[in-house]
C-alpha cells in the first residue's frame, strides 16, 4: 500500500477507536512527517485523504481536526409537531428570570444568548472608537439619525455584495443592535391582534415582541437540519391568515439548524405567492463553520418581503448595539418607527465600526472566532456523548454557538434549569422557546460562551442532577 | 443724587429708549469705572440696583445683560382650549418629512429639535469615551444590559441627590435617550386602545408612540406660564377615564412654558387620588436660566406614579443616545420591556457618561450652555418684536430652547413652513404638534440651534412671507 494511504488508514483506526477524540487536533505536518519519517508532503497526502473521508476537517491556521461523526453521537432530535393554532404569549417574567441569573459571573454561562466577550477584538474597536470620535464632525449628532451614518450603511452593503448578495442601499437602517431591527420590522407588517407565524421551538426575543405587541403565534414545525417545514407553513398561512413569518434561516437559535438553500428559495416564492412579509434574523450567519457564508432568504427575494436583520453582536462587538434593518418594501415604515422610538444608533459606536469595517481586518477575526467557536461545538458534542444517557438527542449545528439537546419526554428541562442554577450552571431551558406552557424536555446550550474545560465540568455535573429533572408527571 | 444712582439711572433711560437692547452686554466693570471716573465698586452698586428693578440680569462670568422685559415685547401667547375627546392620531409622514427637511445643512434649522451641536464639550467626551474603552473589562459587554451601567447609574442618581430630589437607583434604568425611556414607560402603563392624556400642544413623538401604539389622544389646555391646566385634566378624567398622562413639566417643548412648583405639587396629589400615573418628559430641567434647577414632579412623587424619563442629549452628550428612566412602581416592567427591545445603551455611550460625569465637569459646561442659550433667546425674542407684526403672541422661556410663536388666526404656520423651507429656512409648524389636523397658527423656533446672526436674518426672513401664509378662508 502507498504510504499516505497506510497513515490514513493507522490514522482512521485511531478516529474510531476513539483514540483520537472529535474536536481533537492532528499532529502537525512537520510533527508527523518526522516522527513518521515521511516527506511532509506524504503526510499531507493522507490529511487530505482523511478529509475527503469525513474524518477530519482542515481548519484555517489551525491545522487538522478530528470531525463529528453522526454515527458517534446522539440522534439528532426530529422535527417539533406543534398544533397549528394560534396562542396568546406572556413569557416575560420567564425570561427576565433567566437573563438575571446569568449576571452572576461565578455561573457557567451556557444558558446565555451572548458569546464570550473574550473572543472578540475588543481592543482594535476602541482603537477605531477613539480614531473616528477624534475627528468627529459635530454635525454628525444630527445627519447621523436614521438611517444611520452613511459610511456605516456603505460597509453593509459593501460586505453582503463581496459575498454575493445584492441589497439596496437605500432600504438599510443602522439599528441598536438586531433586537430593534426585529422589534421595529414586526411592528411595521402588524396590528394588535394579528397573528405571526414562528418557529417551534423560537427565539424569546420573538415571543416578547409578539407580547408586547399584542399579537398572536403561530408555532410551526421545525427541523434539526431542514429548518420550518414549509409544508406545515402553508397550512398555517391557508387557515389561520398570518400578518407575517418570523424565523432565522440560518444557525437558528435555540436549535442551531441551518435551512437548505433549496428550502430558502421554496420559502422566498411562498411568500410572494401569498403576499405575505418575512422577518429574518440572520445574526448568526457570519459564524459558518462550512466554506462559504450561507445565503440569507433575503438573497432569494425579489418582492421586497423580506424584512432582512443583521447584527454586529454576535460576530464582531457585543455591547456596541449595532444591528441594522434591510426592509424591502418596507423600509420607509420602518425607518419612521426608528425616529419615533429610539431616534438612531449610538454615534460613537456607529463611527467606530464604519472605521473598524474600513481597516478590513473583519475576516481574519472572523476566522479566528469560528474555528474557535467550531473546537468548542466539538467539545461540548463530545460531552454529550461522554456524560448524558444513550437516549438523547442533540442537534450538531454547522455554525453559530447554539446547540439543543433533548431528553426523553419524561424529563422537564425547567427542573433542570432550577437544580443546575444552584450549583453555579446556568442553561436555556426549553419553555423559554416556546409560546406555550408545557414542560420541555429540550433546552439550550451555549457552547461558545464557556471555555472547554468550564464546560466540560459543567457538563459532568448537569449529568448528574438528571435524576432530579423527571417531571412530576412520570 | 448718590453717584451709583444716577448711573443707574441714566443707564435705565438708555434700555427703556432701546439705546441698549435687550441681550446686550453693559459695559464692564472697569470699563465703566475708567470712563466715568467712578470707582468700580460704585459701577457694581448701580448694576446691582439695575438688577433689582429688573432691567439687567448678572450671566456668570459674562458680566451683566439687559434683560428682556415683558412691556417691550408682544404678549404671551393665551391658554389652548383643545375639545376634551378622544382622537385617533396618524402623524408620522408629516414628522418625518419636516426631520428629513433638516438633513440639509444649507437649511437655518429653527425647525429642529436638536440643540446646536458645535455647545457640547464633544472632546472632552472624545476623551472620556478613549479612557473608558481602553480599560474596558469583556464582561461589561454582557453585564451593563438592562438596567445599565451600574457606575453611570449611581451617577445619575447622585445628581438627583445633589439637586435636593431623592431617588431611588433601584428604580432607574439607562435607555437610548430619554426617546427609548418615554416610549417604554407608556408602553408598561397601557395598552392598545387606551386613552391617554397629552398637552396641548405637544412634543410629536408623543404624538407618534400614540400612535404606534394605538392608543387614543386627549388634548388637553396648556398655557405658557402654567403649563397644563389641571381642571381640565380633572374633567378629561372623569369623562374618559384614560390610562396615563404625559407631559413636560420644564421647559415646555414646544412652547417653553414652566410649570410652576405649586401645579407640580398639585399634580402629583391628583395623580393619587385617581390612582394615574404620569410620564413626565424633563430633557430640558438641567437649561434653567433661574437660580435654580426647577423641580421635576417626580420630586413630590410619594406613590411611585411617576415615571421621569431624562436624558443626555440636550445638556451634555448629542448623539450618545443615553437617557433614563425612573419608573416608580412600574420599574420592574419598564426593565422588562427594555430586555426584549434593545437590550441596553450603548456600552462605549454608557462608560464614556459614567466617566465625563466622575470628572466633575459638568456643571462648569452646562453654567456656559445656559449662557449662551439665554443670549440666544434674548436676541430672538428681539427679533420676533423688531420684525413681526405687533398682533403676534410669543412666549419668554425660562429655560431650553424653544420658543412659540403665535400669528394671529388666520395665519397658517404650515403655509409659512413651506415657503421659509423652499428659501433655506426651516421651522416647526403647529400642526406637528397636534392630534388634529386643524390648520393653526403658532409655530415653534429653536433659538439654540442657529447662531444669533443667522436667525436674525432668517426672522427677517420669515416676516416678509407672512402674506402668503395666510390661510385658504381668509
Amino acid at each position: 500500500m502507498v504510504q499516505y494511504k497506510a497513515l490514513a488508514n493507522e490514522l482512521a483506526q485511531l478516529i474510531e477507536a476513539g483514540e483520537l477524540r472529535p474536536g481533537e487536533r492532528l499532529p502537525s505536518l512537520r510533527d508527523c512527517s518526522r516522527r513518521r519519517a515521511l516527506s511532509v508532503s506524504t503526510v499531507l497526502k493522507a490529511y487530505h485523504l482523511l478529509e475527503a473521508r469525513g474524518f477530519v476537517q482542515a481548519t484555517q491556521r489551525s491545522g487538522f481536526h478530528v470531525n463529528i461523526r453522526a454515527d458517534q453521537y446522539p440522534q439528532l432530535p426530529s422535527s417539533s409537531q406543534p398544533d397549528i393554532d394560534t396562542v396568546q404569549v406572556g413569557k416575560s417574567d420567564l425570561i427576565g428570570q433567566v437573563l438575571h441569573g446569568l449576571k452572576n459571573q461565578n455561573v457557567v454561562p451556557m444558558g446565555s444568548a451572548f458569546p464570550d466577550p473574550a473572543l472578540f477584538p475588543l481592543a482594535r474597536l476602541s482603537q477605531s472608537l477613539s480614531r473616528s470620535m477624534r475627528k468627529l464632525d459635530p454635525s454628525r449628532t444630527v445627519m447621523d439619525i436614521a438611517p444611520g451614518n452613511p459610511g456605516l450603511l456603505r460597509q453593509i452593503a459593501l460586505r453582503y455584495h463581496l459575498q454575493g448578495f445584492e441589497l439596496d442601499t437605500d432600504e438599510l437602517l443602522v439599528t441598536n443592535g438586531a433586537m430593534e431591527a426585529l422589534n421595529l420590522c414586526l411592528q411595521a407588517v402588524t396590528r394588535p391582534g394579528d397573528a405571526v407565524v414562528i418557529e417551534s421551538p423560537s427565539f424569546y426575543v420573538c415571543l416578547q415582541a409578539l407580547e408586547r405587541l399584542g399579537l398572536r403565534a403561530i408555532e410551526v414545525a421545525t427541523d434539526p437540519r431542514q429548518g420550518m417545514d414549509l409544508e406545515a407553513l402553508e397550512v398555517a398561512i391557508t387557515r389561520h391568515r398570518p400578518a407575517a413569518v418570523w424565523l432565522m434561516s440560518n444557525f437558528q437559535n435555540p436549535l442551531g439548524s441551518l435551512m437548505p438553500e433549496s428550502c430558502k428559495r421554496s420559502l422566498a416564492e411562498l411568500l410572494v405567492r401569498h403576499q405575505l412579509p418575512l422577518i429574518e434574523d440572520d445574526v448568526y450567519g457570519e459564524l459558518y463553520f462550512g466554506k462559504r457564508r450561507p445565503p440569507p432568504v433575503k438573497a432569494f427575494d425579489k418582492a421586497g418581503l423580506v424584512l432582512h436583520c443583521g447584527s454586529f453582536s454576535k460576530c464582531l462587538a457585543p455591547g456596541y448595539r449595532i444591528g441594522w434593518a434591510a426592509a424591502g418594501r418596507f423600509s420607509r415604515q420602518v425607518q419612521q418607527l426608528q425616529l419615533g422610538t429610539s431616534l438612531s444608533a449610538a454615534l460613537p459606536s456607529q463611527l467606530a465600526l464604519a472605521d473598524y469595517l474600513e481597516t478590513g481586518a473583519f475576516d481574519t477575526h472572523l476566522r479566528g472566532l469560528r474555528a474557535v467557536l467550531q473546537r468548542r461545538r466539538d467539545a461540548m458534542l463530545d460531552c454529550v456523548q461522554r456524560f448524558f444517557p444513550a437516549d438523547c438527542r442533540v442537534t450538531q449545528p454547522q455554525g453559530g454557538y447554539f446547540l439543543w439537546l433533548e431528553l426523553p419526554a419524561h424529563y422537564d428541562s425547567y427542573q433542570l434549569y432550577k437544580a443546575a442554577l444552584k450549583q453555579g450552571v446556568s442553561i436555556a431551558p426549553g419553555n423559554l422557546f416556546a409560546a406555550r406552557d408545557d414542560a420541555m424536555p429540550g433546552f439550550r446550550l451555549n457552547y461558545g460562551h464557556p471555555s472547554i474545560e468550564e464546560a466540560e465540568r459543567a457538563m459532568q455535573l448537569l449529568a448528574t442532577l438528571l435524576p432530579v429533572s423527571k417531571s412530576a408527571a412520570s
